[in-house]
Order: structure tokens, then C-alpha cells, then sequence
């Protein structure tokens, strides 16, 4: 059942330091070209002390407003799809207003996770939420600080992830034109919740609440079993492309472009083999990006859109994994 | 705009150590009383090691599973609707699948966060997602744990909170029958972001990146400016219930039950005199559990649907205020 929304509008956020592959092998005192071969990144975006999450997600919100030719009062949600948080407290969609200067607006914030889906679970919510007529205009942002939970001990996830912002505003299509999100579909495996993870932070152990001086720092950072994640993935993945596309009656190639989770370069040529992808439809960014989270996929199908690639009434798949164990797919006439 | 929502099935789950007022007052060295005088509340349940989120989040959905006559086979969604989070990475969504011993069942697992209101938030979305048809049958769970965020040195929020969790499953209302959301108002004021927060813990002032030593340990716990936050809700929520009321030509007093967020016992009670709701349509359950962020609102709920106060065709005004600083509004007919 296809849903009226239409992507009216796009930004980003990228921080001003780029950190190159050759600067993380000097750091971390390898051969040059390591981490470049372990990762396929050559580089990525960090920030610094002063971008925030809500600064950058406020940045990106403001290009896309921009891009839409529309000021910040038209929009009637903020939608923050991110599986990074500023802060315990509050949820980051309300401190993107604050950093919008537009704090006392009234427009509601909250905050949707699925980690590296949140963007994808966002732009499925948000098809329901046109189509009931409940908001009209809705910005969905994705702002992602991976940088800070690095583990340097661990090259295969150190060199992987970057940090920005993308964002999308998406109103109910108009009368007439096509713009349509055609389907969605998710599904959890937490069989694989362990493959993934950072531990420490929330409620089971508790920085608030942690024996500081003895803690195992390592929990607080991000761990990946990059084996079981990619053994998990290629055993479930056709499973799940046949149950989201046959109800439809479609095959992956029917779609113009394929814009998978930059996820890493060797899940992704993995996948795209598996699945038959052709090379020319598959979107790819992570060279100078790395995973950026939940940004990767919003910010794959802004710079698509933005330097012309993908155009009006083309057919697009967002398609990805994440932790949890997801995998996740929405399908849109842009 | 009426949603065909029905609630089919409640549960909850309440950590089996009570921790009375008496206690605290012992614990911090305060004449008997004082922590009752504070807050308002008499007892509260804190979790134990065993009792994690997800443990007390998947018990709330077997019991409200049960209530419905239902097998977690007839679930197509798991929405986590929390203001805590069990790991920074997954979502506790997943890890309350985990926890159900259903890790291979795919059912797709997220979470969605606007602090004390995230129920109400995913009530909300519930409502589109299944007038799209998006699901059938939908888990919407809260789980909370509050104290392991308390700082005991600031007496009015550390005899406030409590821990637990509630349940509900949700479907589309069958044919012929009444069941619905109303409808849904939000709106969120980020001057309000620094009332009450936990600044630690994100990506802003991170456990893996942070200086051990020399941290401020009490940025990683719970603050709350209570007057403030007092001022703030008292000047916004009249406008709010004009905003959220009018366009529907209703007024509070038109409902059969008013189920406010369980913040404060002063501030209950202020918001009950300046909007004058009767007392006997204010659900009060703040003495014998305390405030349990975003679990307060759906426990009242389920607690006064088990007791057969709040009977099928009755009308239900779900309304609240959190960190953000946010103010919601859901309304049901039972």
C-alpha cells in the first residue's frame, strides 16, 4: 500500500575535521594503507569540542529547510532518527530545536532508535503520520557522533565510523504527482543483539552509578564482532529481501538506485554479490565518509539527489542492517 | 480525526524490593518524614541487580499478552516507549525481544523517546500505524529505571522516582465497534531543555571519552529544577489544553478520566486546580510508586482498567509534561 509523502527538501552537516586513513595509521603506529585496507574508509569527518549532535542536526535541518525554500514555521515536527543521544536527558530532537533558536515554537521533538535504521524506521513512521493527516510537514533528522566511542585496540570498528548530519523535510504529496513511499518492512533478530554493542551508558551500567576507578573502561565503547555480524547478514538477508519484495511483486533490480547502510566495504560488496546487484545502481559513499550511523543512508540519498543523480519520479531502495539484530527496507518514488 | 485504536491487553511488572519513605529518610539521615513531605510519596519499587529493562519489559508484555488471550506469535511490532535506555547500543526494544525468548521471530523491535511522554508519543504514532495498516497488532512498553540516575544530595527529585514497567497491546478497532484515539497534541519548548535533565551519558559528555578521574560525577545523574519547571508548566499548560482541546470543541471536564504523568504530588496538584479538574476524575497513583518517567502514565492506566474503574466506552484524557521540556496529550475511548 503506497503512502503519500513526498521528500520536498534536503541538507547536511559535515564536520569541519577530516581524519584520512594515513593519520589513523600513524596514530595507531601501523604501516600506511592498514587502515585503509581494513576499513575501504580513506576518510571521515570528526568533530570537534563545538559540533554537537544538535548542532550539526540543527545545520543540516536548516539546509534542508533551505533546499525546501521553506522557513522553520512551516514544518510541524522534528523527528530525531539517531542511534547516538546528546544527552541521557532530554532527547536530542528537543535540543535541535533549542539550536534552531526556535525554543519557544512550540514544535514538537521526540526521538525514534533503531541504531543504524533509525533514518529508515523514521521515513516509515512518517509515510503512516502524512497519510492519517496527524503532522503535514516533518522534519527527520539523522546527527550522529560515532567518534567519541571508538575503541582504537579494535582497527576493524576504529577505522570505520565518522561523524555528521542529514536531514529531510517530507510532506503529504500533492494532488496530482507521484512521490509516493511504496512500502516498508523490518525485522529483529536479537539472536545477533551481542554482534554489535556498546554496553555501557544506559541504565545496566550506569556512569551515574559506576565504580569509577575500577570499571571496564572497554564497555563503554563500541564492540563488533564483524564475523558473526556478516555470517548473520548474508544467511538472513535473502530471507528478508524475499519477504519485503515479494508482496509487491518486485526484484531489487526493479529499482533505480539501491541505497544499502554504508555499513563497511566489505559488508556492503558482500551483500550487493549475494544479491545481485548491479554495481551501477548500488549507491556507495563510505570511501569519504565511513559509517556514519544512522546518517549514512540519509546522507547517500541527499548527495544522490543534490549532484543530480537521482531525479523526480525514480524509483530508490533504503535497505540496511543494524544493531539489534535489524534489517530494514523502505521503498520510494522520489 | 478519529483512529480505529483498541486496547486489547495490559500488563505491568514492579521490581520486588519496596523502598519506603522511612527508608530514605534513614538512608539520608532526615527526621521521619521529611522525604514523604517532599515528594508525596510513601513507597516506591527499585530494581535489583536481575531486573534489568528488558526483564521488566518483556514480564509487562507476557502479563498484557496474557490479558489479551493473545500468543506473542500475533505481534507484528514491539515499541519500546522509554525515557532510559538499558545499552547506548542496541535499542531496548531488541533486548526486550531477547529477553521474551524470541530472538528468532523477526518481529521488528524500536524504540521512541520524548522522555516522560514517550507512551503517549507511541500511542500516538500507534494510532496512524494502524489506520495505515501498517500493523495489526502492536506492543507498546515502558520500562523505566530511575534510580540508578538519583543524586541523593538533592532531596526533591532523589524521593521522587521509581522503577517498573507497563504494557499494553494495541490492533486496529474491529468493525462495528467504538474503540479509538481521539486525538493527539504535542508541543515542545526547548527554553525548558536545562530544567531537568542528565547532561552525561550521550555523546556530549561521554563515558568512554571521559576524563575518570577528574569527571563531575554528578552530570551523569538526574537534576531538576523543580521551581522553574513548576513556573514553566503553570503559564504553558493552560494555552496547551486550549490548543489541544478547542479544535475538537471539548473541554477537560468532558472526560471520564483524566491520567496526568505522575510527576510530582505539588505538581499534580497545581495542574489540577488551575485547569479545575474534579478530583474524582484524576488518577493519582504518585504515593505508592513514585514517578516512573515515562512507565507512570500506562501503569495508572492498566492499574485502573484491572480494578474496573475505567470500564469499555469510557473516555480517557492521557496527558503529561517531561524533560524536553514537552507537554502531550492523548485522548481514548476505552
Amino acid at each position: 500500500m503506497s503512502s503519500p509523502l513526498k521528500i520536498i527538501g534536503s541538507g547536511h552537516y559535515l564536520p569541519r575535521k577530516i581524519f584520512t586513513a594515513q593519520e589513523l595509521d600513524r596514530k595507531l603506529d601501523l604501516s600506511e594503507g592498514t587502515s585503509f585496507r581494513t576499513s575501504g574508509v580513506r576518510q571521515r569527518h570528526y568533530v570537534q569540542e563545538d559540533e554537537t549532535q544538535s548542532f550539526m542536526g540543527a545545520r543540516a535541518i536548516m539546509a534542508a529547510l533551505e533546499n525546501a525554500h521553506l522557513s522553520y514555521e512551516s514544518l510541524d515536527l522534528i523527528l530525531c532518527a539517531s542511534g547516538s543521544s546528546e544527552q541521557t536527558i532530554p532527547c536530542t530532537a528537543a535540543l535541535i530545536q533549542r539550536e534552531l533558536g526556535k525554543s519557544e515554537s512550540g514544535t514538537p521533538c521526540f526521538d525514534i532508535n533503531s541504531t543504524c535504521l533509525s533514518f529508515v524506521s523514521a521515513m516509515d513512521l512518517a509515510a503512516s503520520l502524512l497519510t492519517t493527516r496527524r503532522y503535514r510537514k516533518i522534519a527527520i533528522v539523522s546527527t550522529e557522533i560515532a567518534s567519541v566511542g571508538l575503541n582504537y585496540s579494535h582497527l576493524e570498528s576504529a577505522s570505520l565510523f565518522g561523524d555528521g548530519a542529514a536531514a529531510f523535510i517530507v510532506e503529504r504529496t500533492p494532488a496530482g504527482e507521484n512521490s509516493a513511499l511504496h512500502f516498508a518492512h523490518m525485522e529483529t533478530f536479537s539472536s545477533g543483539a551481542e554482534y554489535c554493542k556498546i554496553e555501557g551508558g544506559g541504565t545496566k551500567l550506569h556512569p551515574g552509578k559506576t565504580d569509577w576507578k575500577n570499571v571496564d573502561h572497554e564497555k563503554f565503547l563500541f564492540t563488533m564482532d564483524g564475523r558473526r555480524v556478516f555470517r548473520e547478514v548474508l544467511s538472513r538477508v535473502p530471507v528478508f529481501i524475499e519477504h519485503a519484495l515479494k508482496p509487491h511483486n518486485k526484484k531489487l533490480t526493479d529499482f533505480d538506485w539501491i541505497i544499502p547502510h554504508q555499513a563497511s566495504a566489505s559488508g556492503m560488496q558482500l551483500v550487493k554479490k549475494k544479491l545481485e546487484i548491479p554495481t551501477e545502481k548500488f549507491v556507495d559513499i563510505l570511501e569519504n565518509h565511513g559509517n556514519m550511523i544512522a546518517a549514512s543512508i540519509p546522507l547517500a540519498l541527499h548527495l544522490k539527489i543534490q549532484d543530480g543523480t537521482i531525479r523526480r519520479g525514480q524509483s530508490v531502495c533504503l535497505f540496511g542492517t543494524s544493531a539489534g539484530l535489524s534489517i530494514g527496507m523502505v521503498t520510494l518514488e522520489y
